[in-house]
């Protein structure tokens, strides 16, 4: 890695509101402890976490155009704008900040979709997104206490909070989380076998 | 056509309990009066209610090998049982009972998934399904009331009620209804602009 953990909380910690800055710090947080109780990778889980955001608030424009310029998932620019900066801050750690663990990589690129087999880093910060101390949203608590024994019930549950939005506001769905949901089913249904 | 109508009537009723042989006749007239309203071929839609569900009642084991043994979408064996009957069913009304009208065919085959690109016949025969006067479920109501002006948001609101159902009972939801809705709300969007 070309920086350290110090100047990557800087680098991107300036490219947020401060109240952003308190997610991410939330979720780094939460995604440590999900590692250890589920016995991930500490290291990565806080890694993942605290590059996941990382352009989240730049401006929808550069955004698009770091997905056309660079040949990015172009299905990207079809659906809601809030799915782009993940593969972006994927790119972007990358190419940017040194970063080439791939697992680390696929955590952030894949944290607000999921996506079919999905890794245990995927899941934690995935999950430590949806339920960080500072989130507030209906059924958030549920999602807490499931995600007390299983990583893949509480994303479940996650996604089922996410979709319901998207209905309720008439939005359209973006496939790959079903997708990401009805793989977590099967893979729940495989452990109760 | 192999068959009169009265002859698929009396074919497509012995596959089925009376009761749901209400359901079906409900569809047939349904389907019609939503064609006469929104400027459908009328004769289809009887045509393609009449057989949607001609293989509903058919035990599982029996779809499936039909599924299998006739490289009909393998995708289906994965999900509800409640989608193969559709596709099972264009198969059927094709090679034993002679239809060869694929608008007709392909009204049976997404009766239930709906598809991406929905002609007017699919919508029809897809909401018909949705509303017949025998139908009672949460948000019925609300479906019947966007039907009287428009189809696409009728079927939008169809496929929501189909959606939240699975997320309640944490059942899979299959990708092709996702993207059905969708496709719906482009059309919707791209009608207003």
């Amino acid at each position: 890695m070309e920086y350290t953990r110090e100047q990557l909380i800087e680098i991107v910690s300036g490219q947020m509101p401060a109240k952003r800055w308190k997610h991410v710090e939330g979720v780094m947080e939460t995604a440590v402890i999900l590692a250890e109780r589920f016995g991930g990778d500490k290291e990565k889980a806080d890694l993942a976490a605290l590059l996941h955001d990382l352009a989240k608030f730049w401006p929808v424009e550069r955004q698009e155009a770091m997905i056309r310029d660079n040949g990015l998932n172009p299905e990207l620019l079809e659906h809601d704008k809030q799915l782009m900066h993940a593969e972006i801050g994927a790119f972007v750690a990358q190419r940017d900040y040194g970063i080439e663990d791939p697992e680390v990589l696929d955590a952030v690129r894949y944290h607000t979709s999921g996506r079919v087999g999905m890794t245990k880093l995927d899941k934690i910060v995935c999950l430590a997104d949806y339920i960080e101390p500072g989130r507030e949203f209906p059924g958030v608590e549920r999602i807490r206490d499931l995600a007390e024994h299983s990583l893949e019930e509480a994303l479940v549950a996650g996604f089922d909070s996410t979709i319901s939005f998207l209905l309720e506001k008439g939005k359209v769905i973006f496939p790959l989380t079903v997708l990401s949901r009805n793989g977590l089913i099967q893979e729940i249904k495989g452990s109760k076998q």
